[in-house]
């Protein structure tokens, strides 16, 4: 197969990552006889730095033109204490989100055995946890107008707004993924209190007889937040809005105890993208040091969910098993093994599959 | 002392656990000579049941002629899943925290050693966990405007807003808990996308020269919730916004494994609210089983906040460490020991003070 792959690096430990991703890509392509062209663009700090802007229309159009994305990870701190910078980083990915038409990112939550006696939670709360989150990704308070401040800047305001349509897509794939999971979606909302949320557990309410082999639950924000550490093994499949998404989805993704392993895809149109769901994480850039096996993950679900190539997936997934099991990892999962280098982890995945 | 409470048992189990703290509060006031006249108001389903309107003018005049406010729970499952209710229980909540202008809500997490083994955290992770959360509470998107559907009802928004102003006092509250904590305030925003979380960080960054004795940290919503499952006793004192404070709070709630026992305060006004922060539990209701210890610490927490009389409050925690060290609890901390029923729970701590 043909495969054109916009490589994003980002910021950070983002270059080091997408490195290791690329060297198995290649792995794969080559054992399977696959002919993949990869291009790199700029975004986040990195590009501001270089052209002023954190998604230059370069990147876009390399994007566009490509059948997946794999991206690395953005932001650097100078931004962050800075509330009236004009340009951030994250502007960068949330107007490449937007553009691309990515409107769910689908983020699983799942166990390693080797590594949930990492996790906070006890062992029974977390072990054999399987869930996935479907945020939706392009709406609500990170894109909805009027926002911003009074003339005389002592107000400050956001829009959440969505559209019934923008709710039945995303929802639709959460359903469709219950059906093949264990047939339990979660509408999550604050329907007691916002007129979005009253809209969205309207529309599923709707959707639901079209899946009637789907049972449907709907629960709070709030109590999601809490039921989420309390037993998060309740959960198979939840839908839900940008920003909640937000936060439950990286409130989730500290109970396996497998962050550093965790990928994602963001979907939605011909373009997919895929991304380790850590982020930039500056202290340990540039040291070799930074676990690149998310963004490998992540690459799997590359050929899963953008090319249909199974097969080619879960090889890397076995070999990812297979570098925790004989332990080729890197210090924050090493726990007095040998701790490896990001590159040497990157090396002997590509080794393992050719 | 004269004292005047309003007192709004609300739906579930809000009777049975407000009638176990009145049975405390009247005798402390025994005790030390304080003369207390309760009043009795409806709010949530009972109200709605009752006249139609979740918080009736009849029961905002009883709040507002009080001095404090002891407040059950409400909610009733009967509305929750009717997206299109024209009258729900929560607005009367809403309603009035706003007539009586309750803009911040405290939030304590803390640890009972006898207990701490029913966290769903690892012990070491939660042992001597004390934070605090303060939640604005009559502000941002629970009341912004406009809010509510287009014509064609195919879209649906609402509106976060704050001002400077909302931001100062709940920030200022804040710091100054900080004070007389650990010296070590977090403001949680959103800064990277929201304008409404730019003006809160902005308004925390111009506030905290005044405080020189505070460190002041900046931290994502989303990395808030992780980190507070991953290690909370990294937090002191954490300031937010009304929808992430809803969140943040209900998450906080789980980690100490003593949820049942969890008060709250609302401030901001003359009148101040006090009130567990456990859910009407309607399952339970009418079962005098449910804990009525939340609503217990609750009046505790009155006696300090609303009436500055540490000793009363004092006493009141003393007793109740002391029935959780004797074992005289319901069944959902019984572990073994005896079950006690909830008026028993609340007679065997009216006994112990008198
Ligand atoms: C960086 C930030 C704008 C972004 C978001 O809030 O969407 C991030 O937290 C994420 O989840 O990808
Ligand atoms: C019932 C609901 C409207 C309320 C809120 O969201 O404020 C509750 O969750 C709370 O935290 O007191």
């Amino acid at each position: 197969m043909e495969m054109n792959i916009a490589l994003l690096p980002g910021d950070g430990i983002g270059p080091e990552v997408i490195a290791q991703a690329v060297k198995v890509v290649k792995a794969v392509g080559q054992k399977f006889g696959h002919t993949i062209t990869f291009k790199e663009g700029l975004v986040g700090a990195c590009a501001i730095d270089a052209t002023g802007d954190p998604y230059p229309d370069a990147t876009h159009e390399i994007c566009a033109g490509s059948d997946a994305v794999l991206f690395g990870a953005i932001g650097d701190p100078k931004y962050d204490n800075d509330p009236k910078a004009k340009v951030r980083p994250e502007q960068g990915l949330l107007r490449m989100r937007q553009k691309l038409g990515l409107f769910a990112n689908v983020r699983p939550t799942f166990t390693f055995p080797s590594l949930v006696h990492k996790s906070p939670l006890k062992l029974d709360r977390v072990d054999g946890v399987d869930l996935v989150f479907f945020r939706e990704l392009t709406g609500g308070v990170y894109f909805g107008e009027p926002r911003g401040r009074n003339e005389q800047g002592t107000k400050a305001f956001d829009t959440n707004v969505y559209s019934k349509e923008e709710i039945v897509r995303l929802a639709r794939m959460g359903f469709e993924a219950a059906q093949k999971r264990r047939k339990l979606l979660t509408c999550v909302d604050k329907a007691n209190v916002m007129a979005t949320s009253r809209l969205w557990r309207e529309t599923v309410q709707e959707l639901a007889p079209e899946y009637p082999d789907v049972k449907v639950e709907y629960e709070f924000v709030d109590a999601v937040a809490m039921r989420l550490i309390q037993w998060p093994k309740a959960y198979d499949v939840l839908i839900t809005e940008n920003l909640f998404g937000d936060i439950l989805t990286d409130e989730a993704s500290v109970i396996s105890g497998s962050m550093g392993l965790m990928p994602s895809a963001s979907l939605g149109s011909k373009v997919k993208l895929f991304e380790p769901i850590h982020g930039s994480y500056p202290q340990a850039a540039g040291k070799d040091i930074a676990n690149p096996l998310g963004t490998v993950l992540s690459a799997s679900m590359m050929f899963d969910y953008a090319f249909g190539l199974a097969e080619e997936a879960k090889l890397i997934s076995d070999v990812v098993n297979l570098s925790l099991a004989e332990g080729v990892v890197t210090e924050d999962i090493a726990e007095g093994g040998k701790a490896h280098k990001t590159s040497e982890v990157g090396d002997w995945l590509a080794a393992k599959i050719l």
